[in-house]
């Protein structure tokens, strides 16, 4: 029997909790782990997989024999822009941790919007005790753009907060309890929505779709009065000086953002310090790095027996 | 027919809101908002009714005569320990709305400790994009004490978010897919929870009953090392020199605070701005004035029709 091919570990995560994971992940095979300077300048000729986030953009070509590529998370925009991916199979990371992580972020960001979290710190802050009139779950309409597997789950746990959630994507999706609309219904979707959720792959088709004509057509007629923007699918969709803009005039009320068109976000950007607006470092859901590593494990194991690897990405669609 | 009883609202709220939910809200009747200063001084013998929320404390020597006494809350001992409380049905407010609400925030704060907020937020103003090691909910174990109908409600919303969650009340309450304990199991209970929720109602046997004592049975092993205090239920229950000092010293990790030993919260307190609590000025669940005078007029209806009046208050147990 052939040595197990090694797999190369190519991800811009916390390097400690890589290595932390890697302890044990891949039995009986090779790991080339990038961020060990030991493998700077090694030959990655003949290696058959490869987990990458964000990795070097000379990957592919240093590792031309690749048989399989692993996304470390569950959007691919960062891998099928990089130069030289090769006409092999790409695996995106689907995993329960993942799509808890995210509903948690998502769930908290609208409570955190409903339940006036900003106002209550600023009293605070005042050392004033004063309470603010209060509307509930049931009061706001949460529009989801992005009906995937990570969508359907924050919108069945929107719902069971208590609030009205509806769901959009580009073919429609039926999902139970929730109405959803595709993309002759765009206008209706966005003319019900006062907290309008961000889920969306990177494609051709999202790119700058969050902008101020989008916003724009957002439902005004909430509790508040304004739409409220929270962003967790890819900082690609969003046009940031829009953003900003609608924030000033009043077109939206408030923002939660994990993404951003370039990353890191810039020190110089106003984002950081609006009173209106949270800022998560692209957290939302990341990956569990010992859940990743099993989920290839669990990959590499079905393709090495011949059996279809799964969550393999549509590359014209690109998600 | 005799002219109907009017009835008296004495309601420490947002006097607005109490205004706009006032119209229309007890066709037939008299409304006596003791807001009004139209009122002050008026004999209110003869009068049934009264709804009240921290009233003042010579009003049932004013209204000698009345037939059932309204809690504008869920709690009610604001009302037991009033001056010449009569020896009339006291009924609690209890209504889906105000149970959402609760929800609501005690989701939010176990989400805001869980996601570690206050560090993304130090993170920003430094403007520094920076991850941190992020647990799950699945990681972290919620231990609630008090599972009456609030209690029952977070416990279900903090299991679909995937918290673990654990329930304890004085005598044993079973609860679908939630695991709980009565005061026999206090020990294990406490021994096991990373995140403790008081939603416990005021009585002799709950006063001060979140002390140094308590605290340092709570579990050391969560994800956080040391445990975190939410209390949403009374500031009696609280002892809050030891929640200080427990902070200081790492027994507790952080705090959300929703109520307080006396409320409002002094602007001398130190809670205010410390970097690892939370505080809310007893807003988690503020009753919906529409809804709670849709309750008593609901529950007027029953009383004059003969039918017995529904979640009466045990003024033995308190609660």
């Amino acid at each position: 029997m052939p040595a197990k091919s090694p797999v190369i570990v190519d991800l811009k995560f916390i390097p400690e909790e890589i290595e932390a994971a890697l302890q044990g992940a891949f039995p009986g095979r090779e790991v080339i782990n990038l961020a060990d300077p030991a493998h700077r300048g090694r030959d990655l000729s003949g290696i058959d997989y490869a987990v990458v986030w964000k990795s070097a953009p000379d990957l592919f070509s240093r590792a031309p024999d690749l048989k399989v590529v692993f996304s470390g998370g569950a959007g691919v925009d960062h891998v099928l822009t990089l130069p030289g991916l090769p006409e092999v199979p790409l695996v995106r990371f689907v995993d329960e941790t993942l799509t808890r992580r995210m509903s948690e972020w998502v769930v908290m960001q609208c409570l955190l919007h409903l339940r006036q979290h900003r106002a209550y710190e600023a009293l605070a802050r005042k050392r004033q005790w004063r309470d603010l009139s209060q509307p509930e779950a049931a009061d706001v309409t949460v529009g989801i753009m992005g009906m995937g597997v990570l969508g359907q789950d924050v919108a069945h746990k929107l719902a069971v907060m208590g609030f009205k959630v509806i769901g959009w994507s580009r073919t429609k999706r039926a999902v139970e309890d929730i109405e959803t609309y595709d993309a002759s219904g765009l206008d209706v979707f966005l003319g019900r929505t006062d907290f309008l959720v961000g889920l969306l792959p990177l494609t051709a088709d999202t790119k700058g779709v969050f902008n101020t004509r989008l916003f724009s057509r957002l439902s005004r007629n909430g509790p508040f009065g304004a739409p409220v923007f929270i962003n967790a699918g890819r900082g690609g969709s969003q046009v940031e000086a829009d953003i900003l803009e609608c924030l000033d005039d009043g077109t939206l009320a408030a923002a939660s953002l994990d993404v951003f068109e370039r990353e890191p976000l810039s020190p110089e950007s106003r984002f950081w310090d609006m009173p209106n607006v949270y800022v998560t470092p692209h957290v939302a859901a990341s990956s569990d790095v010992k859940a990743l590593f099993a989920h290839v494990e669990h990959q590499i194991t079905r393709f090495e027996s011949g059996l279809p690897l799964e969550h393999v990405v549509d590359k014209v669609a690109g998600y």
